[in-house]
């Protein structure tokens, strides 16, 4: 088990009360921090009603693709234990399913509450805990199978935010860099702003603070430089939906990121759980990139402005996906290997 | 000659008024747009003093590699015409060649002035206009000369501010554009925002407006993605110095759109005038890359962060240099070729 303040948090979680750094449910309601007024402000608020998760999701004050489906489930287990019909729960479950396009974890978790909405309200209960303690389990895993990639003295590269705050655990790709931090490996972690919202600037910056790491900020755009000046030896990512050829959708400029490390020959790896992993989409042409607000990237003046909030990454731009399963090499992700529902099974 | 509202502008200019973009010189004062605060206000000052204008060149209230070197040369003019002695000039000259590290335009200009600094004022304010003059003329042999690149129907991507605001004339990159444009080719122009000072958003989107050509505006890391998509067919960018095997140094997040372009097979133009290039500047290894303030990219919490201005593009993934004097294929480039002192000399 990895120590850390955020897992000793995951620790204390009992039936009745689970704490992450961005979620906690206690007494049957789901409360979450507002991730848009990080790193200033800490605000908690009650998001147990379904409108309340619903404007929450859109708004992104939760957000990362692992922690929207597990919020999204403890919100319907507090209606649950609210007292809703079955018929509301499966209009609320559709409700949450439909808030985010691109991330598959949402519509994952929404489709396992969906199949036992109609039982008791200890059981939906229990499965939206089931859902938050797997998540928990999934990260660990994720770290351990990646720590073991990461080298002392490594400078990583992450975009976005891939933590704490965007899943249930220590996080996907910063599980990775933590998990190889807590084997004493001296690391440094270069992080992307990540324009348009800056979850890198404020929920990644935020987090490696937290755990101790030495960081540093960067526009995103300042990546390529570094990689020519090799002072990036390896990259970790996150991923809101992986197509069952490889291909993923994450954070835009994701893909760039891959570019310039294809082109620089530096390791790019792909941190996620199976929950991410769309059997049913055959390639990245088939994910859905939801397209923000223009309002988020300018709102100064009047410019017509393009903000789709995700990319998509080809397979063979990946060196390879670390998942709660294993470490699986470009190589086997072009040739399918691993990737189909069998391989989880077991 | 280019017709545009800029460009009519400049036909006014006599020997006692200059007018671009950014820049007017009436009655012996140099007068700066102040472009931290566009595009929300338009504030002129007067930077006839040494002091504002090494601050102006600091704070990048004016920017841009031609023009920064024209308003270093006007300020001279205004100084001389104060009637201060040559070694105050000299001193001045000295004081704002420092200003800036990077853009080799500056220091050019300023040793044009230093060569004729021990003569009368009517001979300094002369040589000051000339370089003014010249670098309208350089713009439209730029925009002559790189029009002919553009098809019509091109989405052309451009990083930064390579303007009318950047140059005594039209400017570079947006110079040849805005030729095309008035060639009567329909084009359509992806913008960088350009983190951390926002020069695409703030200043390129600004002048595109003025000029009638259709743009969109998009966060830096939105560029690869569109790329994939192959919605941008040709790209043009500005230059701050060009050493004298090909490597430039351009805002930061070029390179990135270097590498991107390359891996997409995208044509990756630079425009620029002959004054950018420095003969005395062996490769991209030898350009001095200016560091900036951290309050730039970050000021809300306490990160360490790094913010270089500058990155280095290297000559194998420019697809050609349209400058004054022609255009500059790879092959060219690569060889050595036009790229000489030689060159400039007939």
């Amino acid at each position: 088990m990895i120590k850390t303040e955020l897992m000793t948090k995951t620790d204390l979680c009992t039936a009745s009360e689970l704490v992450s750094m961005g979620l906690l449910w206690k007494d049957g309601k789901t409360l979450l921090l507002d991730q848009t007024k990080l790193p200033e402000q800490e605000i908690w608020f009650d998001a147990s009603e379904t409108k309340v998760m619903e404007e929450a999701l859109k708004m992104l004050r939760v957000r990362g693709a692992p922690l929207i489906g597990v919020a999204a489930a403890l919100c319907i287990a507090s209606r649950a234990l609210a007292g809703e019909s079955p018929d509301h729960i499966l209009k609320a479950i559709q409700t949450l399913r439909d808030a985010r396009p691109t991330a598959v974890n949402l519509m994952w978790a929404m489709d396992r509450m969906k199949k036992i909405a109609q039982e008791a309200a200890s059981q939906i209960v229990s499965e939206a805990i089931a859902i938050f303690k797997e998540d928990v389990l999934l990260c660990e895993r994720i770290g351990a199978n990646g720590a073991n990639l990461i080298n002392d003295g490594d400078h990583i590269l992450t975009h976005c935010n891939a933590g704490a705050l965007a899943t249930a655990g220590i996080g996907t790709a910063v599980g990775v860099i933590a998990a190889a931090h807590f084997q004493g490996k001296k690391i440094h972690v270069f992080v992307d702003e990540t324009r348009p919202l800056l979850q890198g600037a404020r929920l990644t910056c935020y987090e490696l603070a937290k755990l101790g790491i030495p960081h540093t900020l960067i526009c995103d755009n300042m990546a390529a430089a570094l990689m020519k000046q090799k002072r990036i030896h390896k990259i970790v990512v996150g991923a809101d939906r992986i197509a069952r050829n490889g291909d993923f959708a994450n954070k835009i400029g994701t893909y760039s990121v891959a570019v310039n490390a294809y082109h620089h020959q530096i390791p790019f790896y792909v941190a996620a759980p199976h929950s991410t992993v769309d059997f049913d989409c055959p390639s990245g042409a088939s994910i859905p990139i939801e397209e923000r607000a223009a309002s988020e990237v300018w709102n100064r003046s009047a410019i017509s402005v393009s903000n789709p909030a995700f990319d998509v990454t080809p397979a063979d731009l990946v060196t390879a996906l670390i998942w709660d399963l294993g470490v699986v090499s470009r190589a086997d992700l072009l040739a399918g290997k691993l990737l189909s529902k069998d391989a989880l099974v077991r």
